[in-house]
């Protein structure tokens, strides 16, 4: 952002002059499926990030939790998410709030994209993964909404 | 933040759960027109804040500038932006940069809102005003538009 123009316009379709379409993981390197990254804003000035994660429809981020806290609105389409030990319906302009340690994940609809814009620190720690147990217990969360 | 419910649902109308519609600013600490300010987001744990700000049609922000950069995204709505010495028409999900020190102001349509998120340091200086020659060059930049 210190070197991007003042101005960049939405080009159509959720893109961005000057903003790259990104993976959003290493491919192995955490289970997600079908999502895509754009970091919409980054500078030496703040000491945050604003990105976009798209996920097409039947796809999921990845189920994880860690310290720092993310900040959600649902800008796109429609989904669910789970957060804790609770699962929820979400849709445009909704707010999700993920406090420090706390699981979640995010998933689209089977017949929509759930995109949403995330705020973050520009510091933060690595993601922890679930065991396999823990996962199977917070999957039914999910599959019960 | 903090206290907040994990999920907050938009109500309708650029409004949501648990969220006050508040003053922009205090009335005559500077000059703005038809403004009015929401906190999305704000915690002990995030070196942020995000803040949705909505114009009403013929309205404008402040001309002003200071150290702390201002990330926007309009997410409703259509008009102009000062930012340095030029002016750009702006719509939905055209995304705004406005660097440390540099003049900026935010207009919307005649005949439309200027609805946007404005993300910032938690910790920031006070906006300084133009002096009267300043604005009135200024003015003339947006006025060209």
């Amino acid at each position: 952002m210190d070197d991007a123009p003042l101005v960049r316009k939405h080009t159509g379709d959720f893109h961005w002059e000057g903003v790259d379409v990104l993976r959003y993981k290493q491919e192995g390197e955490a289970p997600f499926k079908d999502v895509t990254r754009q970091v919409l804003f980054e500078s030496a000035s703040l000491p945050a990030q604003l990105r976009y994660f798209e996920v097409a429809p039947g796809g999921h981020t990845t189920l994880e939790r860690h310290e720092h806290v993310h900040a959600v609105m649902v800008i796109r389409g429609r989904g669910q998410c789970l957060v804790g030990e609770h699962a929820y319906a979400i849709g445009e302009r909704d707010l999700v709030n993920v406090p420090p340690m706390t699981w979640h994940q995010f998933r689209a609809a089977a017949d929509a994209p759930l995109g949403f814009l995330c705020l973050v620190a520009a510091e933060r720690d690595r993601p922890q993964m679930p065991t396999r147990d823990e996962a199977s217990q917070l999957q039914q969360v999910l599959d019960k909404l």
